[in-house]
């Protein structure tokens, strides 16, 4: 099942780290991809891009100049979820999700979601009713959607490799 | 099982959004409080405790000058874990972390996070080898920890309560 990721709203300044964070968390848990929107941030591509070729994969990011555009353009051929407080508890939703075999758009807020994105999305998903992380929200709910197989996932093309340790770090492939 | 986190080297210009985001996930996936260290940030405070007073539960948050010291006390009446993409995989330390029963507490690095905490923690754990957020592994980790359960927690005294919708926004208990 692929999916990918629209982070709304993003504000360069405001936002960088939060908005790099989710991106990351997007790539780790298993996501394909993420758009964002908002305001273009050359400076967040990069930093993916480097990611991206440092640990592998092919986990792309692009500009949604129009969040309304990206969302219906993907309803002609998947489905959408939001992720919201608001909505439905994850554990009440997941398996009808897991069950639909189309492609994903996982939608994500920013600071104000317009309430338009309610309506458009297939799914209104609440990881949890209390307020915490667009970054928690979407890894929890990937992982539980990938029922943790998203961590087994090898990413090809990887410059760096951890081994795991019990103490300390170490990276194979580094240049010392 | 009482989890407490420590968040190292809060720097609060620089990660007042993360670190709040770290905290709403500890406390929405069920750790009892956190302390933080680095420089203390009375706004850092002072937005958990209107959320804690808005939406119920007991989390506490508190500032710990030397992280030393906490990690020092805690480790004379429970277990520490660190979480850090060089440690073990989650899914093979979870099992031995669930089965102890002593209070735990999660650390959960900043920027640099010195070597010294390596040789402190019970666990090194990993949410993934991959890079991505403290904000992240932390959910995920509670998340395992708990199987699922704290989902289905109840914030005592909470004066704001979501109604889930599968449309829409419905809050209990706010003011218009």
């Amino acid at each position: 099942m692929s999916i990918q990721v629209l982070r709304l709203g993003h504000r360069p300044a405001r936002d960088k780290r939060v908005t790099t964070h989710l991106l990351l968390a997007a790539r780790a848990f298993g996501a394909s991809g993420a758009f964002y929107a908002g305001t273009r941030d050359p400076a967040l591509e990069e930093t993916m891009r480097k990611v991206c070729s440092d640990w592998g994969g092919s986990f792309s990011v692009e500009y949604a100049e129009e969040w309304r555009r990206a969302i219906g353009e993907w309803k002609g051929r998947g489905k959408v979820i939001h992720l919201t407080m608001y909505g439905i508890p994850l554990r009440r939703a997941i398996h009808a999700i897991r069950a639909d075999p189309s492609e994903k758009l996982v939608v994500v807020g920013g600071a104000k979601v317009p309430g338009e994105v309610y309506g458009l999305a297939d799914w209104n998903v609440a990881v949890t009713s209390q307020p915490h992380s667009e970054v928690s929200a979407l890894a929890v709910f990937l992982h539980e959607l990938f029922e943790g197989r998203e961590m087994e996932m090898e990413f090809e093309g990887a410059r760096l490799r951890i081994v795991p340790q019990e103490r300390g770090k170490r990276v194979e492939g580094k240049a010392v």
